[in-house]
C-alpha cells in the first residue's frame, strides 16, 4: 500500500504543490527545497503534532526558539569546528569533489568488493570499510584508483586524491568588518541553542530535574553530495529535545524516550513494523555517547535510513559549555573552556548540590518525517470500475486540507454564497485549512483531493438550495469520504458537528 | 496603560523567559536573540493568528515556505546585490564602523544642526540631511569632522572616512569548492521566495487573478549597528504577502490591504490610534514603487517606527525575474535577465492573454509585532490594597499560557492527581498551552501568571477533594481571572465548557 518508489512521491509532490526545487527558475540550487501551498500545511501539521505531544501534553518540558546564526565559540566548544566533517576525495582529472562514503556506495558491487579487498576490510561491513579508508589516506587513494572507482559525473575511472576532512558548517561574516573574529556559523543542529540557554530556561521557569527543552527549527549542513530528494539536504528542519536528568537515571530515561518516540511515529501513520531500531555498536559511537538508538525507517527506493536518533549524551554538552569545569565532577571527557561565562549546573534533586545533568536527545528531522508520512500515506487503488486512483491516506490531523467545499456551479450566486458560508463556518472550527474549491469540475476536484489527502469533500448542489429534483434535500449537502468513497447527505445545520466528530 | 519604556519590557522579557540575548554564555552576539519558553509560544501565536486571517479565512490566498539560502542569481535579479546597502563611515582613529544615519541620529542636537548647516541641508528634515550626506561623500566626511561628530564607542570626535555603501546580505559558500560561483545568500526578505515560486504555485493550484501567496519565515540582514532590543536585528522573522492582481486594479487592492492589515493589528491588541499611516512621499520611493504606506507604531522609548510596510510594487518583481522580458509589456523599469528559465505570466482574467501581474505587498515583522503586542499588553496597576502589580493584558489567543492549573499542595497525591487530570483535559481542548504549575506558593504563582499574561488560573485545593471545610465545594475548583482578579468556584464537570467559552 505505501509508495514503492521515490519517483512516484517526487512526481506527486511537484504536481500537487507539496515540494519544489529551491531557486528553480535559475536552474535550481542543489540541496535546497521550497515547500508549496500543501507542503507548508503538511509540514506545519507535523511540527504541531510533535509540539503538542512533546511540550503541551507533558508536564516536564519547556519550548525554545533560538537563533540560527550562532557565535563561533558555541560551535567551537560543542566540538563542531573540529569534528563536524566528512571525508571527501577529489578527482584530479576534472576537479569534482565527492563524499568518500557516498562515492564508494555508488560503485558497482564488484568495485566495492575490490576496494574492500585492497584495504583488507570486510566487504560485508560498509561502515568498517569507510573507517579503514579514513584510517589510511595514502592507501585509500591507491585502492580507489586500483579498484577502478568511477566518477559518477564523468562515468570514468577517477584519479583520486587522499581523503581529507571537509567541515560541513556554513560560515558567514557578521558585521561590517571582515576580520578573523567577525564570523559566525549557521547552526548545524538546533541542539546547541538549547544547551547555551540551559541556565536562562532554568532561571526563568524554576525547573528542577528531570525536565526537557524542546525546539523546532532550521539547521544547515553543507553536504558535499546532497541527494535523495528531501532526505539529504543542505537546509533542513529539526525537531529536537534535550532531556536533562540526574546522572544514574539516564538509562531509564533513554528507554522512556525510545518508547515515546515510537508511539509518536505510530500516531503519525508510520508504524513500528517499518522502523528498525539500531542499537549503535559501541565502536561506532562518539566518545561522549553512552548509547544511541537510531530509528531506521524503510524508505521507498532508499531502504532503511535514519529518521530519528535517540542518544544518551551523558554530561558532555553542558560540561563542554560550562565555565569552572574542574569543580563540577564532569564525567565525560571535555575540552577546556575558558570562554564561557556561565556555570551550567542545577541542584541535584536529592542532595541539592550543583550537578551537571545528563542529557537524552531524541532528534528527528521534519523533512525526513514528511517523506516517511507521505510514503506511508501514498496509496494506489484499483476501483470497482477498474480505474486506478492515487490517494494519500494521511491521518486527518496531518492532512493539508481538512475539508474542500465545492459549489457545483461556480457562477450561480445562490450556490456559491451557500458554499462560501459553509467554508467560513467549517474554517471557524479551528481544525486547519478548509478550502473553497471552484477550480474545476466535480470529478477533477475529487481526484485532486484524493491525491492531496483531503479527508472530506462537501458539495453544494442545486438540491441544497431547493432548486433540484428532491425537495427533501433542501439545506443538505453531499459529504464524500476520501477513504471509503462513500457519499452521505448531511444537513447543513448538523455539518459542523459531523465534521468535528470525525476530524478530532 | 501600555509600557512607557523599552527598559521595562526588556527586563520583563528576560526575567520571565520571553527573550534572551543570542549566544549569551559566550558574551552574546549582537543583533541575535533567542526566544524562551514563553517567547516561542507568543511568537507562534502571533504567526498562527496572521496565517489564520490571511490564508485560512480568505479564499484567494495560498501559503508557501521557501528556503532561506537562495541562488545568487535570485538576489542579483531582485536588485539586492546592487542596492541592498546602507552607507557607512569608519572612524580612522579606532577602525570602528557605523551606519551613517544612525551615527548622525545619535549626536546631540547642536552637532546634528551643525552637520546640516555644513551640508546646506534643512536641519528639521533628517531624511534630507542623510540624502545630502550620501550625495557628496567628500563634503560629508569633512562635515562630520568639522561638526565634531563623536564616536559612540570612544566618546571622542572621530576622524571620519567618506560614506561608502555596505551590502547587508549575509553571504556563504555552498558546496565543497570555494570558487567564484559557489556562493549564495541568506535571503534578506522572504518575498523573493514567493516571486521565484510564482509559476510553481499557479501550475499546482490553478489559481487565477487576483490571488496572493503568503509566507512566514526567517530573513537575515547584516545590520551595521543592530539596536533597540528586537526592533533592529540581524536575524528576523517576517510575515509577507505578495498579492497578485491585474494592472489597473492595483490601487483598489492597495487600499483593501491597508484596511485589512489595520483591522488585523487591532485584533492583536494594537489599536489604530497608536499607528500612524505614512503615505511615503514620491521622492522617497524606490523607482518601481507606485505608492507605499508605512504603518508607524508608537513604540515606547523609540517613538513612531515602522511595524509594517504595504507597497504597490507594480510588475517590477515578476518582471525582473521573468525570461523573455521584451515580449511581455512590462511597465516597470527592469534590468535585463538572461538567467531565468521561466516566463512569469498568468492569463489576464478578461482577455486571457498572458500578463505580468502587479503586486501589492503587505510585509510585517514578527519580532516587531511581538514588541508592539507586548508593549500594548504591559500594564502596571495599583491594587485596592495599595500594592502594585504588573500584568500582561494579552488577547487570550496570543497568551503563551492559556490556563495554569495549580495544586494547592504539591506533595498531596489526592490533590495533584486531580490537578493533573484537569490539566490534561483542558490541554485536550486544543486552545494552546495549559501549564501544570507547582513551582511555588499560590501568591507567587498568581503574580507570575499575571506577568506572563495567563488569562486564567485554576486552583485545586482541599475543598476540591472533599477534605476542606465546606462539603458543598467538593468537585469544584477556584478560577481566577487575570484582568478582574475575580475568583469564581466552578464545577470540574463544567470547567472545560466554562474555559472554552471565554478563550475562543
Amino acid at each position: 500500500m505505501p509508495a514503492t518508489s521515490m519517483e512516484e512521491l517526487v512526481s506527486l509532490c511537484k504536481r500537487r504543490g507539496f515540494i519544489f526545487q529551491g531557486s528553480e527558475i535559475y536552474g535550481g540550487l542543489q540541496g535546497f527545497y521550497d515547500y508549496g501551498p500543501l507542503g507548508v500545511e503538511l509540514k506545519n501539521n507535523i511540527k504541531a503534532a510533535w509540539w503538542r505531544t512533546n511540550v503541551y501534553e507533558r508536564d516536564d518540558m519547556e519550548g525554545l526558539d533560538a537563533s540560527i546564526i550562532m557565535h563561533r565559540m558555541v560551535l567551537r566548544h560543542s566540538g563542531h569546528e573540529a569534528t563536524f566533517s566528512d571525508p571527501m576525495v577529489d578527482n584530479k582529472k576534472n576537479g569534482k569533489r565527492y563524499r568518500l562514503d557516498h562515492l564508494v556506495k555508488d560503485q558497482k558491487a564488484d568495485v566495492q568488493a575490490k576496494v574492500a579487498e585492497l584495504m583488507g576490510a570486510d566487504p560485508e561491513n560498509f561502515a568498517a570499510l569507510v573507517a579503514a579508508l579514513n584510517a589510511n589516506s595514502a592507501q585509500a587513494s591507491q585502492a580507489l584508483k586500483d579498484a577502478g572507482v568511477r566518477d559518477p559525473f564523468s562515468g570514468e575511472v577517477g584519479d583520486w586524491t587522499e581523503p581529507r576532512p571537509f567541515n560541513m558548517m556554513f560560515k558567514t561574516t557578521i558585521g561590517p568588518v571582515a576580520d578573523d573574529d567577525s564570523y559566525g556559523y549557521l547552526r548545524p543542529e538546533t541542539a546547541q541553542g538549547i544547551f547555551t540557554n540551559f541556565k536562562n530556561v532554568v532561571d526563568s521557569t524554576s525547573r528542577r530535574l528531570p525536565f526537557g527543552i524542546a525546539q523546532i527549527g532550521k539547521a544547515f549542513r553543507n553536504e558535499i553530495t546532497p541527494r535523495n530528494f528531501i532526505f539529504r539536504v543542505r537546509e533542513l528542519e529539526q525537531m529536537e529535545i534535550e532531556f536533562f536528568c540526574t546522572p544514574g537515571t539516564d538509562e531509564e530515561w533513554h528507554e522512556h524516550w525510545l518508547e515515546q518516540r515510537l508511539k509518536w511515529w505510530e500516531a503519525q501513520g508510520v508504524p513500528r513494523s517499518k522502523i528498525e531500531i539500531l542499537d549503535v555498536p559501541k565502536e561506532d559511537l562518539a566518545h561522549y555517547s553512552k548509547r544511541t538508538y537510531d530509528l531506521m525507517y524503510d524508505y521507498p527506493t532508499l531502504g532503511h535510513e535514519e529518521i530519528e536518533g535517540i542518544a544518551n549524551r551523558t554530561d558532555f554538552d553542558l560540561g563542554s559549555h560550562t565555565k569552572a569545569q574542574g569543580e563540577l565532577g564532569i564525567q565525560a571527557r571535555v575540552d577546556e573552556n575558558l570562554d564561557s561565562v556561565a556555570k551550567l549546573t542545577i541542584p541535584h534533586p536529592e542532595t541539592n548540590k550543583p550537578v551537571v545533568p545528563f542529557v537524552i536527545e531524541p532528534s528527528a528531522g521534519v523533512d525526513r518525517a514528511m517523506l516517511a508520512v507521505l510514503s506511508e500515506a501514498f496509496t494506489k487503488e484499483t476501483l470497482e470500475n477498474g480505474s486506478e486512483r492515487i490517494v494519500l491516506k494521511l491521518r486527518p490531523h496531518l492532512a493539508p486540507i481538512k475539508v474542500a467545499v465545492i459549489p457545483l456551479a461556480r457562477n450561480r450566486e445562490e450556490i456559491t454564497s451557500v458554499a462560501r458560508a459553509i467554508k467560513a463556518e467549517l474554517q471557524g472550527l479551528g481544525l486547519g485549512r478548509v478550502l473553497y474549491e471552484d477550480s474545476g469540475n466535480i470529478g477533477k476536484a475529487y481526484r485532486r483531493h484524493d491525491e492531496v489527502g483531503t479527508p472530506f469533500c462537501v458539495t453544494v448542489d442545486f438540491d441544497t438550495v431547493g432548486k433540484g429534483e428532491d425537495p427533501n434535500l433542501t439545506d443538505t449537502v453531499t459529504v464524500r469520504d476520501r477513504d471509503t468513497l462513500g457519499q452521505e447527505r448531511v444537513k447543513i445545520s448538523e455539518l459542523s458537528g459531523w465534521i468535528r466528530e470525525r476530524l478530532r
